[in-house]
């Protein structure tokens, strides 16, 4: 049984990689639910959804959102209708939204409804929100205090970071599942996401931290930086905001109370003595994943490091 | 002013005529709600929507339901995803009614959302649903209660008519501003709609039904059957039903009380005793109106009954 962790870009490429050698059933995601909101009458969890679709096969590649093929017919008539509508949700992608907008009216939690929506998507992987309280991220800069969503889309993160703070935290617990899924795990994978953005909301939630912190010679990580640049997304402004090193090293320092193993890229061996030095076994690996090869390739990789095969 | 009784297919045909003749202004519009109902988050208002969309120009003319060209994509997932979706609704339709639902969630009023969308859709002419409260057409058919929509179009008006009801509509206000728009009017057009089910829920407000008797001089009908058989529509297995002649004769007494003109299709000229006999003055028209034209041609024949020009 692998746990994954994951928000909404880097590690749907892995999982990619990992459903394709893993039965569905060794696999449970944990997943962030920080950027989520609620949009024209939708509840929109962007993690949640690439992570569903991209199970599903039905990810669209080029954003990692929404799904492949869709139309916008919907959504350009609400705009023009004068809805905000801050992200671009396809009839499809709206329908399946709209659907669990349903199931929470008939109280459903967002558990309930992503096994639900999953089960109807053929998905037999076990994925789970992080919380079915609300968390929110927010990113306080010098700006003012945003959502990831104005930080990241809106502002391009060109606002200097201060701190960042996951509204809900405090007194949010696991959702169901979660921690059973954790411990019975013969590894738990940190997938390659934004370690503050992504995985840091999952940590926020103390019991899944605290769980992590009691397994540490389980875990593993994915570094998302390679060299001093993450593959993609804003976790260098943010890492740096928080006083990290924007490289696999700031990534070990951010980790180094919960993860035993972080895999870093091919290009980075010279990190090793530093990351060691933190108690974590350095492991390397071609960590960018462009295409279904090299997402199996660091799949594969990952599950022998598992001890899987 | 005129003001126009309407249900959701012969009368829009009429109202494109007349929008084409008349100041917008000068146009008022009473709307039938019997036949809506709540489906996947939205509010369905069939006649509403119907009048709406003639109106700016964008119905779909081969079924008078709907926007012309629209897409299914957003319904054909929700129908996979388990939704019921009696209807089809259509991407920008639905983007209209999701619209609609937003504005519901804020505390509008049916008639409210229909001024605001109207306004948004670039329509001056007054539309306005008969009642914010809530009254529902049910069926009594020898096979059971039904809705119109399960005797119409799930069953195909199969079932022999016993009895109609219209639910709610004993303490059913009129919206506001209906009253208003009727006494001001220097002609009210009931138009060619299905006399029972179009009309009748209508009439079932008990204010909008005096305030027609005390105006009969001034209420004009257009029949919605020609010789035997309604132009469209289950009208006739709901008058026999009702113990009608389906027939304009059977349409004039329907009407007896509060119409003082009934414009009848020129091919039933000789039922003009019957109607007179009822106190009710007949005019005789071509009433079929398959083309824009037609629409015209009927729309000018009714302002020059009503004095217009």
């Amino acid at each position: 049984m692998l746990a994954v962790l994951s928000g909404g870009t880097g590690t749907p490429k892995l999982l990619q990689g990992l459903s394709r050698l893993l039965e569905p059933k060794e696999l449970s995601i944990v997943v962030n639910t920080g950027e989520d909101f609620g949009m024209s009458g939708i509840y929109i969890s962007p993690d949640i959804d690439t992570v569903v679709y991209t199970l599903a096969g039905i990810v669209n590649e080029e954003t990692w959102y929404g799904i492949r093929g869709d139309t916008f017919f919907c959504h350009e008539m609400l705009k023009r209708l004068g809805e905000e509508e801050l992200l671009m949700i396809g009839d499809r992608d709206r329908a399946i939204k709209i659907h669990r907008a349903l199931l929470f009216n008939q109280g459903k939690t967002l558990s309930e409804a992503t096994k639900l929506l999953c089960r109807k998507l053929g998905i037999e992987a076990n994925v789970m929100p992080m919380s079915d309280d609300r968390v929110t991220t927010y990113i306080n800069t010098e700006a003012g205090v945003m959502t990831f969503h104005e930080f990241w889309v809106v502002r391009g993160a060109a606002d200097k970071v201060l701190d960042v703070a996951f509204k809900g935290a405090e007194g949010a617990e696991p959702a169901p599942g979660v921690i059973e899924a954790l411990e019975a795990a013969d590894a738990i994978l940190i997938g390659p996401s934004n370690p503050v953005t992504s995985i840091g909301p999952i940590l926020s939630i103390k019991e899944i931290r605290a769980t992590l912190s009691r397994h540490r010679g389980k875990v593993l990580a994915v570094s998302p930086i390679i060299g001093d640049r993450a593959v993609s997304g804003p976790a260098g402004a943010l890492m740096q905001g928080l006083g990290y090193e924007v490289s696999s090293v700031g990534v070990a320092q951010l980790y180094r109370d919960f993860v035993g193993t972080l895999v870093l890229d091919n290009t980075d061996n010279h990190f090793a003595p530093a990351v060691e030095e933190l108690n974590i076994k350095a492991v390397f690996a071609n960590i960018l994943m462009p295409d279904h090869i090299n997402r199996v390739a660091l799949a594969r990789t990952i599950l022998e490091l598992a001890k899987f095969k």
